[in-house]
């Protein structure tokens, strides 16, 4: 049985899990779902990359996890990356999940296309506190497209502003990029970002597993995707 | 529950849809299939691509049909094009089914690759009124690969020669594109015609549903065709 | 009812399609997996091209097997299209499964990614006898991805080394593209080799078949290999 630590992405926070985490209790494996530094509601969000990457490191070392299959979500995977650089030793296998694959000296920002470039430099420039919070219809219409209405909304609810800097900072990744951890793309094949193959083949040797639905299936769909992180995570 | 138009596409008419109509009127739907003006068995073919839109924007109206999901398949996807730009205030959202969205300016044999440009050429040349038959070999082994002998024959039957004219029309698609109508791309990955996200992408936001099968579901899968509608067209 | 005749890819030898043909028999169908001459266990390596070829020609006409639906699995594209230039007027359908098909003139090898290039030419070099063996590593997580660990040591205790002249033989194909025997593609699409369009397109127009499922659905899904099977090489 597998120790499994899910890193959320952008807008969300570790209670996005939870369905899914009971899915993989169900089946005898461990689950932790931590919350990345400056997400979630009712925070600071003055973060960057560097201190979201160690929220996390301290999460797994207070806890004196090992052995642990760590998988991230989205922008959760360059969290992982950065994780993995930190404590490679306590991790089994890395998860990347419809999620990002940043070249060294590369951000998340790099990555987007003009059209999401442009709306969230204004959406962070007209905030409050420099975060950038997802429309309503992008998320009904691109992250969520195969829930209905009610669950869109509700999902909704439970986002929250993500911090920009932490999209902006550009990563350093040679160390990542010699690491010899296993590595597994989980890809649900509904989503229409583009992640695979122009993400997952940065990996260089790895696992692909494939799932259809949304890039939100851990609200849409969480006993497939506990099922599809247990085959991405087994061995 | 919702009112759906089905806009067939080259070869077809609106008597494709008869098994998908039983499926969504069983789940509590409306459903509509107007046959495009020189479309269908004996009826002059003589027409162009504006005709074929009036042709419809007529049916709807003289329906009195408003609030619908409009779907358009294949070259159906230029037809709902223009109709949104004529009644677009009838239309709660658009669907295009493994269809043509077409460049501002573009016509259907712009699209085509050089194989089929050249093919369709010369039947329309050879034929007494410039049409084009879909040759039985093509259908079979690229449109309906999902089906066995007999249905590819039986729905073989139902097709019509193609009037030519249509699909060389250039359209201006100007007004289109500053449409703020939803819109939802249904894709059939069986299907080889390289649509999606080729076509899909020129949409700018957009819906994506996935269901395996060919170009045909239709007439091979009207089951998880309807299912897969009324999942593109809600909210 | 049909005849197939399954022709292995590299590393395999024809045992590897006992669990398919056992399911193509319970549908009533006749099948037979050669092994190519020098795969397979405890038999001379020093083969080329020709000789592959060769050995399933005399296999099929040994047994005057006639309108027969001839299969190939990877490396195997590349024999079946060789056998149809030989013996065209016995194959119904040809049916690439996950399989290379080479531009006139082209090697295995010169299709490979630069990484794959340089290993298969070292681990030649370092051989005894001119031979590949696959990595454990990559046969695990890149060719059997669908597959637990149990399955993948099992499976990969039936491979044996592959002779290395056959990939690198540049192949004279330009009989095999003006042949007009149907072609299918089946395409398993966790298979992360990049088969689908890159080397389908090549066939001109084919019938595509797809199932989910790795490079290796003979040892991970034989009952829904079979199934796609019998749907590829139907009429």
């Amino acid at each position: 049985m597998s120790t499994f630590v899910l890193v959320h992405g952008a807008w969300h926070d570790g209670s996005a899990w939870e369905p899914t985490i009971k899915h993989l209790e169900a089946k005898g494996h461990r689950a932790f779902a931590p919350t990345i530094a400056g997400h979630g509601k009712g925070v600071n969000r003055n973060v960057n990359h560097a201190q979201c990457t160690q929220s996390v490191v301290n999460y797994i070392v207070d806890k004196d996890l090992t052995d642990i299959v760590l998988l991230g979500h989205s922008f959760g995977g360059t969290i992982i990356a950065k994780v993995a650089e930190a404590i490679g030793d306590r991790i089994r296998r890395l998860i990347f999940f419809n999620a990002f694959v940043l070249n060294d000296g590369e951000s998340v920002k790099d990555t987007f296309s003009p059209n999401f470039h442009g709306l969230f430099d204004k959406l962070a420039r007209e905030s409050d506190d420099r975060t950038v919070m997802l429309p309503f219809e992008i998320w009904r219409e691109v992250f969520i497209n195969d829930a209905d209405l009610e669950l869109a909304k509700s999902s909704y609810a439970q986002l929250s502003s993500q911090p920009y800097q932490p999209l902006i900072d550009k990563l350093d990744l040679k160390q990542f990029y010699v690491l010899t951890i296993p590595k597994s793309y989980l890809y649900c094949t509904e989503d229409n970002g583009g992640w695979h193959p122009r993400m997952s083949s940065r990996l260089g040797l790895f696992r692909l597993v494939q799932m259809p639905g949304s890039h939100e299936v851990m609200f849409s769909n969480p006993v497939s995707l506990a099922e599809k992180i247990i085959v991405a995570g087994r061995d």
